[in-house]
């Protein structure tokens, strides 16, 4: 199963030339699920190689103009494509509230628009994956989520489905499901007969903006992914501790201790270019990255090496020069 | 004095990889006026090479989200860049109202903001030059505006002005700006025995969302430039008459009637690239040119050859390929 994190927008509150306000896409298998989306996020979409695809899910986490602003124009614009496909939007409380506002700029849709209010503790089970919710500490009523995909099967051992006689074909698939089976003799093989040990799904973490705190490292332990704030260097310390938000070495340390296998810094003020904060975060953390928009984080299981940063880049005009799409792979530390 | 019109966004009410929603910034001298403020116009000046001003007055045309939702996130970036230039933001009436609904997500500002209604017929006089407010037809309370030059001096005959005995030096500068001097023997020389006829100021006419309609006609007589929507193509004539819109046709015509120097083509419909638009139009005003992004229409005086389209660019990283800023001056039928 497919898993990848596209940043669609990586800058802080203000946003500069080269990030747009915060906005990040999951892509599990067919589905996509869109965390926060700020001004602009829809023609970010556009100008990805993703297009703007008709998302059935956004999670806001917190009610700053920087993380929803883009929602009332995305929301307008799947309405004039005329739109009937439901669309569910999760965030903390206060969201029908900000949505009696924003219900004036899009006015009428076409298509239902079901707002649900989440709270830490909360989990969103999707059969194979769940949704939980985190809580963070940003001043305002904000949470974080978890994607966390359940516990898969383990590994499926050929010699010893055919030591015991299981003709390859449906049976070696119902035993992999996790169904026994009964052979043709009328003997039964049970799927901890040929299936190791179960493997660990996988576990993307994104905290939205956040001061380090305890709730969002005890969600990040052994997270394959841990999107965190990094919206400042260690220069800004002070600055980060009274406006909520974290220094690139603060989220770091928090990704060391929780054991994460990558730490993907965003949310950048724009004092920063992203080098001077990877330094800062990879002196403590080796597995930082600090994607630019249209970067893309595969998510690969750790058997397949673990997630990987690939560098994205915006759709091009056809009369522009320069190559019309990249995605190559950065060296990564293993 | 320089005269040019920054293309921001141009598209319709939905946006594409290649068109911004709809703004266009007005440099005269050192004055920078923004007209409309979509989604995501903050972050197109940032792309462009003009940046993200501190501009004090917005003039939005009609209360449709593609033409103002860019304002709460650029007004809010004024604050926490701690703005203390007051702003004024002009527009029909139902601003007001309008803004007690945005004001929550912009929050408290670190400047005044001054919300002006104004209304067909108004006119806002700028010393040397003036903001004509124009009627529109778009199914929703609108208007257009017209920035207009005052007449300036005739030219200065030189040969008359030795003849007469005046001076070379502050005398010549006083008949330039309409003072009569005295000669050292008492004689006194009037401007005009110095001065050729009164030449024409220029006028830009912007028409925001319309149909072709007699008030932008009226007002777009011997316009140096006139940006006209044209929403859509001689295909979808129906479409354009029941949204409120204009053809490229139905604009060229206009133009051509009206005898304005320039056509420049916006608020394209996303089912069209452009050309085509273009196409279209100039079968019947060839003087019609459908800019894009970033692209500036400097407008000239008649006499230095009249308004010239340059072919503008957003900013690139400094690791894209490509050049890094180009204004090419493009062709352009006289």
């Amino acid at each position: 199963m497919d898993l990848d994190v596209t940043f669609l927008g990586t800058s802080g509150s203000v946003p500069t030339a080269q990030r747009a306000p915060t906005s990040l896409l999951v892509r599990r298998g067919g589905e996509r699920l869109l965390f926060d989306c700020g001004e602009g996020t829809q023609r970010q979409l556009l100008r990805s190689t993703i297009g703007l695809v008709e998302l059935s899910e956004v999670f806001v986490t917190h009610y700053h103009a920087d993380h929803y602003l883009g929602l009332p124009g995305m929301l307008k614009t799947f309405a004039l494509r005329g739109r009937e496909l439901p669309l569910t939007v999760w965030g903390p409380p206060g969201l029908r509230d900000l949505f009696g506002g924003l219900r004036r700029i899009f006015g009428r849709l076409t298509y239902a628009l079901d707002l649900e209010e989440v709270r830490p503790g909360d989990a969103l089970d999707r059969g194979d994956y769940r949704i939980e919710v985190i809580a963070v500490q940003h001043g305002t009523p904000g949470v974080g989520y978890a994607l966390v995909e359940n516990e898969r099967p383990g590994r499926f051992d050929v010699e010893a489905a055919r030591g015991l006689g299981v003709p390859q074909g449906p049976l070696w698939g119902a035993l992999q499901r996790g169904e026994p089976v009964e052979l043709h003799g009328g003997a039964v093989v049970e799927p901890a007969d040929v299936l190791g040990p179960a493997r660990a799904g996988r576990r993307v973490v994104i905290s939205g903006d956040t001061e380090p705190t305890r709730s969002v490292l005890e969600a990040a332990i052994e997270a394959d992914l841990l999107v965190h704030d990094g919206t400042f260097g260690s220069d800004e310390k002070e600055r980060a501790a009274e406006t909520g938000h974290s220094t690139a070495a603060d989220a770091a340390e928090l990704a060391r201790v929780a054991g994460a296998r990558m730490l993907a810094l965003t949310h950048l003020s724009n004092r920063y270019f992203g080098p001077e904060i990877l330094r800062e975060a990879r002196a403590v953390f080796p597995d930082t990255v600090v994607p630019r928009d249209f970067d893309i984080i595969d998510v690969r299981f750790a058997e397949r090496g673990g997630p990987v940063l690939l560098r994205g880049g915006a759709k091009r005009r056809p009369d522009e020069s320069g190559p019309a799409e990249s995605a190559v792979e950065l060296g990564r530390r293993t």
